[in-house]
Parts: C-alpha cells; sequence; structure tokens
C-alpha cells in the first residue's frame, strides 16, 4: 500500500492480538483520523509456523528482528512481547535507528523509562506507553497532556485486575481467599503463577511508572514497599464492612514537604470514597491536582481490547504528526463520518420506566392498570404497593424495555381511570448492563 | 519578554482568574513544558478601570478588541466571556488572523462547532474547547485522542454541578427541592436565576458538544429533547432507593441501528453503577468504546480553578506545537524537575490504620494494649471489641494518624503480652479529605 505510515508489531499474544483486530475493525476510522492507512508490515514472533487464533497473513511473519529495524519504511514499532529481554535492546534499536516505539511493557519502562525516553529525544522520534499501566484507562497520556498545568500531589490506584478481583469476592461473596483465586483463574484473570499480581509486583512496576509521569522521579519498582493481599481474610473484610469500609490493595504515591511517600499495601477505603465502588477486573486511578482538585479515572485494568484501545491511542497520535510534521489537531472529526450523518436522531426511543401512580385503595387496581399497559406492550418488571390506609395511595411500577410513544399513549388512557388519581412522575431507568 | 508564546485573555470573571492564578502560580512547571514561557500580552475587559480581585497589570488591560485581534505577535486568543455574542463574532476573527483559538464557551461551540473547526482548518491554526464541557474532566481531549481508535456507541454523563448537587442533597439530607435549590445558591453552586440549570438546559448545551466530537453530528441544543429536575420529589427520591436506585439527571447519548438516541431526562441509576456514586457538585462521564469496554472520568465539573485546568491543558498543547511547529511529546518530563529529584522518597510514613488483635477475653485487656500503644504516641479512633464467649476474641481498633515505624515498635512490644494471642492484621486506612 503507497501513502500508508507503516508498522511492526514485536509479538502477537494478548496485546497483538487486540490491536490487529482493532486496526481491521476499525480500518476506516481510523485512516480519517491519521489521514492515511495504518499498514502492518511485519509482525515479529518466534516461530512462524506455529498455529495462531488471530489470522495474520504468513508473508508478515518473521522470527528475525533484523527485517524490522533494518527497514526504513518501518516508521512506528509497537512492542508487545513483554519482560525485559530482548525488549529492551529491541527498543534502543529501534529508537537508534529513528523509529518511533510505542510499548505496553512495564518492566522495561518502570526501570529504563527515562534513559530510553532521553534516548528518544536524542534521536527525534517518540516513546510512548499508555498500554503499561490501567490497562485501556489512557492515565499516561491525562497525566501529561491534559493535567500538564497541574502539580500533583497524590495518586492512589487499583491498578491491579488480579487482586481486585479477588478481593471483590472475598467481599461480595463471603469466600475465602483460595477460592476467590480459583475463581479468578477460571475466569482467565489470575495467572496458574499468580505470585507476580497477588504479592503486590505488578502494582509495584506500574506505580513506578506513574511515579515517572507524575513526579518526573524514576524509582525502582524493587525499591517500593511492597505487600500483596494473600494475608487478608475474610473476617478483616466483615469488620472493615461494619466498620463502612472496604478492603483494597492501593498503590499509593503522595508528595508533601519535600518527600513522597510510595507503597503498595491493601487498605481500608471509607465506602463514600469513589475507590470503594471499583469492583473486579476494574481499575480505578484517583488523582489530586492543585488546580484540577479530585480527579479519577475507571475502566478496564487488562484485556486485548482495552488494552489494544491505549497501544492504539498512542499509535494513531504518533502516525497523525508524521505527515508533514503537523501538529495533531482534532482529528477525530476528520472526514466527517457520512453514515453517522444519516442518523436519525431520535428522542428517547426505547427504555425502562419508573412511574409512580396515586390511585384509590381498592382491589383490583393493579389489575386493571397492568391490562391496560399491556394493551400498549408495556410489560412490568416491579411493583410496590404501600398501602397507607389512606383513600389515595402510591403505586410504583416498573417496565421492561417499552416504547416511550406507547408508554405515553398508555400513560394517557390511565390517567383517566376513576381508580386513578394521578399519573405522578415518570422517571427514565438507566439500562445497566455491566 | 523575548522568546515567549504570547497569549489574549478575553474576559478575566470566573474561569479567566482560575486561568491567570495558575499561570501566576506553576509557572516554571509551564515554561518547561512549553519549552519557552506563556506570556499573558493582552486581557479584553469591558470596563479597564474596575475594581477587580485578581491583579492584573493595568497596562495589560484594553477594552479594544482590535488591540488583539490585530496584533501579530498574540498567537493564542484564550476566550472566557461565555454567551454567544460578541463571542462568535471575536472567535471568528481571531481565526481569520491565523490565530488558534481556546475557549470554554459551551453556548458557541454547541451551536456552532463544526462551522468554527472547518474555518480553524482553512486558516491552518487550532480551536480547542475542553473548558465547555465537564469543568475540569478532559472529555474532550480523551475522546479525540487517547479513545481514537474506538467506536463510541454510549455516552451517559452527569455533567450538571448544579442539579447534581440538588438532588444530592435531597436525598442524603431529604430536604425538598425548594430547600436544596437555596443550600446550593449560598454555597455558590446555583445561581440567583437558575433555570437554565435546573430545566436541563445547560445539560443539552454539553450534551450537544460531547455529541459533536464523539459521533461527527452537530445537533443544536434546541433539538434535543430534555427534562429538568423541577419536578422531583423526596416521595421518588426515597421509593428509588428502595428500590436499590438513586436519582441523577442524566445526559445521555446512544447509537445504534443507524439511530442516535439523545436525552437529557432526570433518571433512575441503578447503586451499583458507578454514576450512584457521583454526588454534590461533581460531574462524570461514563463511556462505552468498542475496544475499550465501559469507562469513566470523574471530577469537578465547574469552578475557576478545575475549569482553568481544562483551559491551560489546551493552551500547553497549541503553544508547545508552536515553536518549529514540532509535535507534542511526552511534555511533561522536561527538565526533570530537580527538587522533584530531591525528594524523600519515604515507605508508609504516617498513616491511620486498622489492627486486629486476637486477644484472651479479660476485663483490662484493652487498657493495658492502649496505654502501650499510647507510649508509642499512638492513639486510638475506634474500638471494636466482639466477645463470642470463648478463650480467645478478636479486639480490633483504627488508630488515628501515626507514624508507622512507632506503630511497629509498639506492636511488638504487644505482641509479647501473654493477653495477647496474635497481632492478626495491619491494614492501612486510606485517609479521605473530600
Amino acid at each position: 500500500m503507497k501513502n500508508s505510515v507503516k508498522i511492526a508489531l514485536l509479538g502477537i499474544g494478548n496485546v497483538g492480538s487486540g490491536v490487529w483486530e482493532i486496526l481491521e475493525r476499525n480500518h476506516d476510522r481510523i485512516s480519517k483520523y491519521t489521514g492515511v492507512p495504518i499498514e502492518v508490515k511485519r509482525v515479529l514472533v518466534r516461530d512462524v509456523n506455529k498455529k495462531r487464533n488471530v489470522s495474520v497473513p504468513a508473508d508478515l511473519l518473521t522470527a528475525s528482528y533484523a527485517d524490522i529495524v533494518d527497514d526504513p519504511e518501518i516508521k512506528i514499532v509497537v512492542e508487545l512481547m513483554g519482560g525485559l529481554n530482548p525488549a529492551y535492546d529491541y527498543i534502543k534499536q529501534a529508537i537508534e535507528n529513528k523509529k518511533s516505539v510505542v510499548t505496553a511493557n512495564k518492566a522495561v519502562i518502570s526501570h529504563y523509562g527515562r534513559e530510553l525516553i532521553e534516548l528518544a529525544r536524542r534521536n527525534q522520534v517518540e516513546l510512548r506507553f499508555e498500554g503499561s499501566v490501567g490497562g485501556g484507562i489512557p492515565i499516561i497520556n491525562t497525566l501529561n497532556k491534559s493535567l500538564a498545568a497541574n502539580e500533583i500531589d497524590t495518586i492512589v490506584g487499583i491498578i491491579n485486575g488480579t487482586t481486585n478481583y479477588i478481593l471483590t469476592q472475598m467481599t461480595n461473596q463471603g469466600v475465602d481467599f483460595d477460592t476467590a483465586l480459583k475463581m479468578a483463574q477460571q475466569k482467565g484473570y489470575a495467572e496458574a503463577d499468580p505470585s507476580s499480581d497477588i504479592d503486590g509486583e505488578d502494582a509495584a512496576f506500574k506505580l513506578s511508572i506513574l511515579t515517572f509521569i507524575a513526579f518526573g522521579v524514576q524509582v525502582p519498582p524493587q525499591d517500593i514497599p511492597r505487600e500483596g493481599i494473600t494475608r487478608i481474610s475474610e473476617k478483616d473484610i466483615q469488620y472493615a464492612a461494619q466498620l463502612g469500609y472496604t478492603i483494597k490493595l492501593l498503590a499509593t504515591a503522595k508528595k508533601h514537604d519535600g518527600k513522597l511517600d510510595l507503597h503498595v499495601h491493601p487498605a481500608l477505603v471509607p465506602n463514600n470514597h469513589p475507590l470503594a465502588a471499583v469492583n473486579d477486573e476494574f481499575n480505578a486511578l484517583f488523582i489530586k491536582g492543585d488546580a484540577i482538585g479530585e480527579f479519577m479515572m475507571y475502566g478496564k485494568g487488562a484485556g486485548s481490547l482495552p488494552t489494544g484501545s491505549a497501544v492504539m491511542g498512542d499509535i494513531m497520535d504518533i502516525a497523525a504528526a508524521l505527515p508533514a510534521g503537523s501538529p495533531s489537531k482534532l482529528n477525530r472529526l476528520n472526514g466527517f463520518d457520512e453514515d453517522v450523518e444519516r442518523l436519525k436522531i431520535n428522542g428517547e426511543g426505547w427504555g425502562e420506566y419508573y412511574i409512580r401512580l396515586e390511585v384509590v385503595d381498592r382491589p383490583g387496581v393493579l389489575g386493571k392498570i397492568s391490562t391496560a399497559l399491556g394493551n400498549y406492550e408495556v410489560s412490568i418488571a416491579s411493583v410496590v404497593q404501600r398501602g397507607r390506609g389512606e383513600r389515595i395511595v402510591p403505586l410504583i411500577l416498573i417496565t421492561h424495555r417499552v416504547e416511550k410513544r406507547r408508554l405515553n399513549q398508555a400513560l394517557e388512557e390511565i390517567q383517566e381511570f376513576d381508580v386513578v388519581d394521578e399519573v405522578a412522575s415518570i422517571l427514565r431507568v438507566e439500562e445497566c448492563s455491566g
């Protein structure tokens, strides 16, 4: 493909296949954003003959890094192998060969981030690592760009999905640690050897990277005091709940009085704190900056597509700047999507509704009303009737998904019933598929 | 000042004074980020002689826009006046004079965003508007850059702080609407004439802008069906709570089957949904994208410093690209802060701790233990003792802020007491100053 930005993927495992899938599925959107298509020219693997789930054409595969690092056409190297070696060497070589690098490698960045960024600057290329912390949550670019005017004093994060999933099951299902760990392994949220996650090591890598971008200090992960979740018992979780707290594994960086408190620890979080509601495999970063105040981002901390989203964001930002060195703009608006232009703008469409009627306290009223609703294809999910020994009492209904237009017609009829005093409230119920 | 990026502020009111304060306070950080300092050369006001709280030097003030729009030195015009006129004209003129524009003006962008962005592109300058939606929450740049690879299908937002504050007081304090509105006005969260907020008009402006950036469709705010919160009663809030829901004013955009559902409505939000926990003047944007999945941002939706943070993020991004047209990089890491280099890296430092001891069920045990803790300056905030009629029973303590080192020393002594069977758990309590 002429006139495209050519990139190479190193590795086509979990994250690599997510990146590949997004590039295929959203090809047009991505091309409009960048100005030209992004083309994967090469994919580095260990064994070109191994059977794979993702359908990468065989002529893209190579087991030789020289095919990538020595190819002047390839402008961006996307390192998704993980681990220190040979990823660190490959990243260095790519930069020295004037190729920008996008990586999700927390080991390399937490140990060598500063050195590699300085190397990238000397070679006038970019090094980006959004995918190394927080999965899909764009915390790196938010700290770097959107919050650029802020002095940051606090970062508190739930940044390991394995341990958060385990703690959520212990809290909500009341199971013990070993049972919760097995549940996590069955769902693919924990490895066969889960020690890096449950001992807090993974969180320490990521906290090291956050500390670097927020405070400019590179602290080796092994220097961050840490404790994992293996000593948490269900009893602690219950007592914490009685006292109004939820136990989470927190990665914390707090700057004050010329000091930086850094640690990974289980902690009791007050139930009215936004972090208390972050459950299962979700991650969250809670930040305090001197202008923005309290700020939080929440999302999937792992997974091929969420991490792929973060990696793609970096790739697209670099690629968009490449042609003619133009600075990045509101590229999402490039070539307004004509399909979207033909979108029909609806008002409310379909939804679930809470309805409060004030009705005469007499037998048969509910039957009359639900029959009338049924005539308009409105079916009822829940009913609450609170007789108060008065003439007019509230009748509360929650419907299943209905077309609002039909519901309106039904209620116009119902409000004329002599047993109905008033259609007092109609409130949409926010649908929640999460 | 030679070698600086010269900007002009239009207006020095609420947001303008926030921008001014951030520029003064974080001057060095901002200069390092951009590469050169950012200098406010001119401030447009209606009355140069009016007494102001913020200390802008008199020679910067002007009541004549020509002093700004005709000055070739000024590269960025920051429009913070609000309202359609004359802001719309001033923005157009600045763009036609090859000046980039940063604005927080929801009225102008929701009505004229597409036209002005196309004008900016033709003139090869930038138009940015992070501050127009969600206060400090960087939703625009996140949708545009970090989530660029995603097809967005859902945006649900609590994007009006006035109504969210009112609903929170009605829910948590049990007060009626009129009382809650007065409380909001006293705190400065509601205007004397609050109708634009409580009728959902403000939210409709912002939803129009979000729809534009997420879906590429410009829908005039007046075309978005909306209902405010004036008909919500405390009864509805109570019944919703009994059913497991919280009432919020939601701005919703959902794309499906070639249609776009758009509306601003009060709605019941299930209590386990992240949006249910967003209270008081805070805002939140809940997004679904096809790669990232569920994602949420939470923060202060208004206020001079939070909105100033958003405006400054746009200013710094444009300014950083100006010298030599260099594309934006990880500029937050420019000139690693030497003060930060000298930061002392602490482990845990000070904190509050939850401690579970297993002790002999005998009078006087608590006294012995708290005396011992007191000897190490550890003071106790809460105690839970659950006698179970057994020999060894749990004793749970939560401390006030203590130095962990001292607490460790105390516990080493305590675990040797014959009445203490075990120091079973020590967990940090996350401090919460929100």
